[in-house]
């Protein structure tokens, strides 16, 4: 068995879903040999442990701790899918609240036990702001946290692919930016289609403007999707997917997909916002771009933007995050 | 993304948990980029592809069906993790008799739609009469059809390098034989810890020999511990572990752990079974050979196989194995 590192890597939440998926993927694709799981609910943990250590990956070397401190020591990557879930009576509010402190906190223990981590992910929701909140706390450089991005893309690719009846990586370059959910930037003009602009065949009767529009609907919808189909949250594709993340920044050979990515870009009317850009992810972490598209689609981009700075707005109004002025005060690299 | 091959991988039980994470581990592990999911399941299995085609595995070729016939259509390998788990108010022999059905039609499947399969792994319980009915009825080559066997003996390890405090890979050639749960029989002589026997240790201040038996009753109890600590029953090592299998018979690499295979060989006292016995997973499927051990040990698994042999008579009371004198009749290599 090859690892492409000896690098600690240390899972958040490891004994959910997502997080215990998480151990298994890292170490079957070879990402790291060194694992540490964190969870604060021992006994699944344990759990969770035991069974990664019955799987008996050679040369690997996998812990467990339910002290913060000890989890994060020297990590060099960490991977966060460890927020609270949405309970029974709580309002999106209670929810945002709670995962913005949860972050916050993730911060501060960044800050304080692995001030050198290479590389974070962070993927609880809304993982746009906890992963903005994440960031400001741990005092890193804005290269050094992303958020989970690419999901949006991939269940763009799919869509596309069950509709032309072609192999899923047929269709290249799916991007959507911005925000998740109902608010998301899906774009059009980056897509090709078995080597052909996807805006070619929109409007055609190889592709009507109404089924392009349901095509959009469905991905915007395709985490709610998976909830209806399976009874559960998604785990096994943000799993992955934030694995290959980590392990392009590792091996330096790129990610396909965008990140989301810290923007403070006021000449583009972004401002100190944390959401999915064209992105790249190499050894010093990730990089953006403005995204390329048309006139309509940069506009909903903004549109994206400006919901994602409500939902910050609150966060500060919570008195989670401080005022904009503040943040630079906080984290000098912001 | 390399795959090993393009041969057409069928997971029977996909929509559940360790078919869902067999999907996923037969690709993130590059077994073969073709895989078909089967499920009687419908919504839950297509929210399991769906979750798959959102991971975006390039290369991949991913279908699924809960129609048994198409799935099995000119198969190369199958893994099915596709028992009824235990209900409610359920006896032993119900879910015995219920899983030796299921196993009894399985069979009869992939005599009708993938005679030509090139290697099947059964792992619903009890995996060793499952993996037996399934064989006689396939009518295929007792090479082909194996059960899992490896997490008693990787679990015997874990706990070996837990109790040396050394890294679990220093703990090598960990061996249990003959059945699972109580029955297993646990070999010392077979084990060694960086290099030295264990038996040099056992009965020495470094492993008293109460202690090892604490370890031997640790590793009986090893799937229990799981469903203890995480309410749930092991699906992230059977996976992981089943698929490795798949990929020994593919790759011709070998696989380091005992499997569970067909045995009828009278000169030594077994007749006409499936367990786990020394193994070697190639090309042509699984081949057996009497483990090596001391005369308690082998005495150790002559009981095991006595208790399955009883196991076995109670599923040909049933009428769903005929008598072992017609074994042949229905399968002319049996």
């Amino acid at each position: 068995m090859d690892y492409l590192s000896k690098d600690k890597l240390v899972i958040l939440g490891a004994a959910g879903a997502i997080g215990s998926n998480m151990v298994q993927s890292a170490l079957t694709l070879g990402v790291t040999s060194r694992v540490t799981m964190y969870d604060p609910f021992e006994k699944g943990l344990q759990g969770t442990a035991e069974e990664i250590y019955h799987c008996a990956f050679p040369g690997s070397h996998v812990t467990w701790t339910t002290d913060i401190a000890e989890a994060l020591e020297s990590a060099d990557y960490l991977i966060s899918s460890g927020g609270a879930p949405r309970k029974e009576g709580m309002t999106r509010e209670d929810l945002l609240k709670g995962n913005a402190e949860i972050a916050a906190q993730l911060g501060k223990d960044i800050k304080a036990y692995c001030p050198d981590l290479k590389f974070g992910v962070i993927i609880f929701n809304p993982a746009d702001i906890t992963g903005l909140v994440t960031l400001l706390y741990s005092g890193l450089s804005s290269k050094r946290i992303a958020t989970l991005a690419a999901l949006d893309s991939t269940r763009l690719q799919i869509a596309l692919a069950q509709h032309f009846d072609i192999a899923q990586d047929q269709v290249t370059h799916c991007r959507t930016y911005g925000g998740h959910g109902e608010q998301m930037a899906v774009f059009a003009s980056t897509a090709q289609v078995n080597s052909t602009p996807l805006v070619d065949f929109i409007g055609t009767s190889e592709l009507p403007e109404e089924r392009w529009e349901e095509i959009k609907q469905h991905v915007r919808q395709g985490g709610k999707k998976i909830i209806q189909l399976r009874g559960r949250s998604s785990f096994q594709s943000p799993s992955h997917q934030s694995l290959l993340m980590v392990k392009a920044v590792i091996d330096g050979k790129g990610y396909p997909w965008p990140s989301g990515v810290y923007v403070d870009a006021p000449e583009h009317g972004f401002e100190k916002i944390m959401m999915a850009m064209e992105t790249e992810l190499t050894h010093v972490g990730v990089t953006w771009q403005i995204p390329k598209g048309t006139d309509r689609e940069l506009e909903a981009l903004n549109t994206s933007y400006e919901h994602l700075k409500e939902l910050r707005d609150e966060v500060i109004e919570m008195g989670i995050l401080p005022s904009l002025t503040e943040w630079n005060r906080v984290n000098p690299h912001l």
